[in-house]
């Protein structure tokens, strides 16, 4: 028995076809064309799934189900995507769709970040934990919730905007229309914004070397800087630690889950960003005790498929 | 069948036979006298509770179960206060304890905040909602979540610290050591602190004349000044809300639930204070369209004994 797990993205399709092991033995990916009418992008969906069923060898029964990790807010009872900005979904039934489309009979759905979140308690970093916050620092800062081991996403199936939480009132300007998010100080586009700002202020600083070596200013900029002694780079990572351990501080207060966990590129500068941040999580916790256990992601790349193909998974 | 709500406070002990209806029909309270050994203060509790069984005419056998509303951070699983600072409670068992003097075998408990959060949803202004978040507003900022119809307090019985979130960085000094908590802006107390800067700054204001009627400066007096179309008043009143819609936003975007019930005597404002919440949400959270019901608390000074008594329940 297999399940099928999609990356639904603005710009690839990525499907996996997993064993019961939770082993990805087979990969694929096709162009979105984002700007398709929807079911021609369901048909490339349902081709992909397909193809990688036929060269493993197998017959379409032998797919337990098919979980497709989307973009927007997803209406997981339904199997119906209610909105997704980029993809020009609204009220779009994607799992009926990709079931008509594949022959595969069961199609479950859920937001990417949510899948994502899921994974990482099937399988992953928070493997076995029934309450679990799992962040992603990317363009934005996603979030998902995990609770009772199932994910949660509000009455709505909008919930888990973790990074639309205000913690600078009047501060930075977020693409959601509020100021001061947390998105807008600890994504790695803030990370950018920071560094940038950092090596106007410092022309001397080392992270102008860096930043020409490497063609441009990245989320590495400021971390490589730090590690090579530069003064400038190591007050950016400082002021940047601050600011996540705020917002991680804040969702640790609200939910006190078992682990919290943090995905998304920065995470690849593992101890060196984890271990001064669970040092300032004290201050930023209730009773000034970290209760939780902070950990970086395990799935990377992987996840938004493995995600997708947990998403009939219950424990 | 009978229920017993117990509500232990730092200075009375309250307590209400409820019955299947979950109506109050007998009410009654001790002084707590904290500084006493917790046995002592648990025979006073059970007492109580067979006072009013025998004022009521029944038996211990009638009362199906009693509940505790307990400040601190109470393992409802085991029927422990792991911690309560102002009644000096660690990991006390003070579910058996009043099982134990009163003779009711089963014993509930929860945090008082969580347990009357749980009575808004039982039978209050929540009532029926799977999903919702309530706050009070008093000396602090108090908050419970009830997700899928239970009351979720994380891992280690300590979520649900909602006040305790920051929202403006380096802000004003909350009580938990952090800086800028949403209970340091939107508690009773931080309306009080609002309303004595702004009075120190404007002599003239007409807030100074209700203050003195009133004998002191309280959580109604910006209220009432504002209501005289006192222009001080008026803008204290209206930052005051700011901040509460900031907060309740941040929320919303997290747990998108079906109603979320503010609580407390500032709620005794009503519309004056929720229609300009409302409308200020709007702007607050993400989409920039208010998805859930905001109102206010239904329970009021009963809230702790209903919800000591609903423990029991699970819909």
């Amino acid at each position: 028995m297999y399940y099928i797990g999609v990356d639904l993205g603005g710009t690839n399709i990525a499907a996996g076809l997993v064993d019961e092991k939770l082993n990805i033995v087979r990969k694929g990916s096709v162009p979105t064309n984002a700007k398709r009418p929807m079911d021609e992008i369901m048909k490339d969906m349902a081709d992909l799934c397909k193809k990688l069923i036929a060269d493993e060898g197998i017959s379409v029964s032998d797919v337990k189900y098919a979980g497709i990790a989307s973009p927007g807010t997803c209406d997981s009872k339904n199997g119906v995507v209610v909105y997704a900005n980029n993809l020009n979904m609204k009220d779009y039934p994607i799992a009926a769709r990709l079931s008509e489309y594949s022959g595969i009979e069961n199609v479950y759905i859920d937001n990417d970040a949510n899948a994502a979140a899921y994974a990482e308690t099937i399988c992953g970093a928070a493997k076995g934990a029934k309450n679990a916050i799992v962040i992603t620092l990317g363009t934005g800062l996603g979030g998902g919730i995990i609770i009772d081991g199932k994910i949660y996403s509000g009455s709505n199936f909008a919930g888990g905007e973790l990074g639309h939480t205000v913690i600078e009132r009047n501060g930075a300007q977020c693409s959601c229309g509020r100021k001061g998010c947390w998105e807008a100080y600890s994504s790695a586009t803030a990370l950018i914004r920071m560094t940038n700002e950092a090596m106007e202020k410092n022309p001397d600083s080392y992270m102008h070397e860096i930043a020409q070596k490497a063609g441009k200013v990245s989320g590495r900029t400021a971390f490589d800087g730090a590690r090579a002694g530069d003064k400038t780079a190591k007050a950016v990572v400082d002021e940047f630690i601050s600011y996540l351990a705020l917002g991680v501080g804040n969702m640790i207060n609200i939910f006190q889950p078992e682990i919290f966990c943090i995905g998304g590129g920065i995470c690849n500068e593992g101890e060196y960003l984890l271990a001064p941040l669970r040092e300032k999580l004290v201050a930023e916790t209730y009773g000034n005790k970290l209760s939780c256990t902070v950990e970086k992601c395990a799935l990377g790349n992987d996840a938004g498929i493995l995600g997708a193909a947990v998403l009939g998974i219950t424990l």
